[in-house]
């Protein structure tokens, strides 16, 4: 099962300032619990930083760990929603998961923690 | 004719978070009931789910049904927004049909359901 | 002259839903009054229906009216929202020419008529 | 069965003239036999005409006559290009079929018929 | 210097209505009054006309009046704002030139004027 | 009917080098016979000039004048090649006419003339 | 280890005929058997068949076993031509494998066996 | 240490009018910090001047100053938008900056300072 | 008039070796000499060189002599390859011009100087 | 000085197989020993390994050790292109920069090393 203690954070460096963070993870990987077949998707984190930052390595790390694991797309997208919140509880926080074509069909999940902020 | 009842439905995993699902089908075809010719397009849906979420297996095989109905592109759209609206009663739902010109005219119809959710 | 009495309508299978309508038209083309070179363009039309949706086919042949047409581009924008919002009565339209560069300046106009839909 | 009777030629109007015609239909769909689910593709035909060409709204129709056959890429790729050289007896002809990805593989059926003409 | 005298207008064909005029001229050039070598951009000019609405040729021969002219982007960009509306004393300007790339920098300078129209 | 002798020429500038000319027509159109439908295409014409280059704006003046003209795909290829050749008697030339689609089928028609030159 | 006894093949269904089959796997991806993170690629497959073709889904289930093996670039590549060789016999069989960028370099590796058909 | 001396400026030359100046920077590198490798990306400036303007060449050298600098993806964003602040106080000021991806995932900061102007 | 003494060249630093170089300038620009409006273009400079080089800058100068030059396409093609091939004496030499679009069509020259080199 | 002995090479695992390989490096950066400004390119290497393969860590390690290197566009294509064939003996090998644009002007030299192989 992923393991949410490998999301390690670091202090926010400029936690008084406006600002937000943005990382695409294009190689994301899973198993449907189904079929037994391999997805394939795209991870894009967007987040305003309260108190802290979630460290780069180790979130590669965390995304790495759901590769041979049976699990939904909407479970992925809350999992890693859910667990990037208790890991850093930032001020605002947009999980998207985008996953390649199963029989015609694309899909796109949003989840969401907390108020957009005003522009970004 | 299609049939609303394949529409299977599951128990939205998170029914108390703010998320938004789509679903893009690149592969829809009926057929124009005026020439009798095959029509293309796309569908898209995008909701914010209530109680339930549509079963993507399911969904392909409802829009698989359309493949011989004589049907106008209005139809089309205001059916499978219907449809959907019965099986799953979501928060909020937009419909958007894509279609191949026709002609040298090339549509899009979007029928929504529901209030826009604030931000996704 | 273009003849608006072409621009057949049919009774809009949804009057009570929210939804927009949009045709977009790649292969236009009128005439320059001043220089009788033919001009190209893209008609790109939005509607959301009140009790009348125009006829695709009928559109069409309005559109291929305008061929030999001498008329400028702000008039043939023009000219097509008033025929449409007399053919329709729409709640509301919005009606967009983009012309191909002339003496290297390409060109977009953009007519509207009532209020704009909520969000589509 | 697709009726290959469907594909009526006319006369090559420049049969002493060195040209090459190329169709490419992106709306073709036939069915898997296996899975009983629809396949989409691209049909791309490129000839060098000898005493006639094929009259493209017969060659519609008789790519519409796949719809609902259930039937093999190669099988698709080989019957059209045979179907074709039978009626029109080309200087040379290609036939390429372009297949949506179904579990993440997407295919392309190249088969020939005649020696290439020197460039084109 | 360049001439703001040749921005002819003609009247505006439908002063009641809600519509918005976009003229994009890919081939500008001036000189960089520093260095002494050209400049190259594209200047897009967006308004709402209010009486009249400038002349697509003059502007043309406008633009190209800053062909030799020594200027800097910033000039560039207000001097014709400003001649524009004070040739057509527009509801609603927006002037954009974008630069290609000095030094490895690229550049885009937006002005505007009067109240941005509700949506267009 | 298209007048071939529209089609003025200069005297080719360099008659003793090796050199291509290419010239795109985006804005070409003609009427289909059958239909009286206005069919829409792009027309390129590549040759290796021998004594004489065609005039460009003689030749858009002559493309023009296909504007109402009931002539089918094949016909216009090979009637433009036929009267440029006249008119020029170029080393080398191939002229392709690209159409935009019709009942999903879009068409490329290449004819040529003379030897391709070694490379260009 | 990948179990090239997976790769079913069927018989060729036109084995006097001049064709090629590609099939392109977006999802590919084995271990780094250095670092232990995961290599993502695409991976190209050409061949004109001799008496069979590799049957889709038995290929897909082949590379799909490459997925937690620790496996170098060049060995992915020389790997599958082989297998594939061994299995089909074909005439001519071209695998590429492109590899998203690791440290700023993308990598592409091309097997062949087998002499290049004529054209395709 | 990058050095913000560096960053000369000039008088707006409007200061009474709304603009928006945007300078986007491709080719800006510094050193990761833990890794002794180069980071890449492109640095996007977008501001309203107030009383002057940053004086584009000198902001280039400013940008090179940190090319052997050891610094991380967050500190280079604030840094810059902190310097550039302190070098011109503007109304408003959204420095982004877009890194090419590391271990298959793409970063992108955006530091903001003041309030987003009414539309740019 | 252009200056072809501008071109300064510097001894090639590899003469024994094959290679090519191509230098891409997209800012060219010059004046039909008929209508007196600028004409903008790409000129793509691809040669093997002999014993000397084309200085980079020199060449950039070289071609903005043409600015304010009365000059037909051809004439630019023909002299620009003409004094390259005297300052540098090339074992070969590609010199093409693209043109942005006039009436709706856009032209290409490509003079060459010498034999193509075996594969680049 | 750049150091070819960094170039370490690993025994080609296929020696007696007809396969290339190629590797693009898009973060290469040098400096112009003219301007002191940085320059950047694209590194893209294609060979034909004869009894080795350059090992890819080695290889961009390499290429960051001419970050700092006053050096010009052929000098890093023949300096790159000789200390590989110094390091591999490879049978073919082809080093193309493509370099971001200067004054206007984008260049790509390309070195080649033996013969070409027939056909990847």
């Amino acid at each position: 099962m992923p393991d949410a203690t490998q999301l390690e954070c670091f202090k926010n460096p400029a936690p008084d300032r406006d600002y937000v963070i943005e990382h695409i993870a294009d190689e994301f990987t899973s198993v449907c619990p189904k079929t037994g077949h391999p997805d394939f998707g795209t991870v894009t984190l967007r987040y305003r930083p309260a108190r802290t930052c979630v460290e780069l390595k180790a979130y590669k790390l965390y995304l790495q760990s759901f590769r041979n694991e049976g699990i939904f797309y909407e479970a992925v997208t809350n999992t890693i929603r859910d667990n990037l919140v208790a890991a850093m509880d930032p001020v605002w926080l947009e999980l998207t998961t985008d996953w390649k074509g199963r029989g015609g069909i694309r899909s796109r999940i949003t989840a969401t923690h907390g108020d957009v902020p005003r522009r970004n």
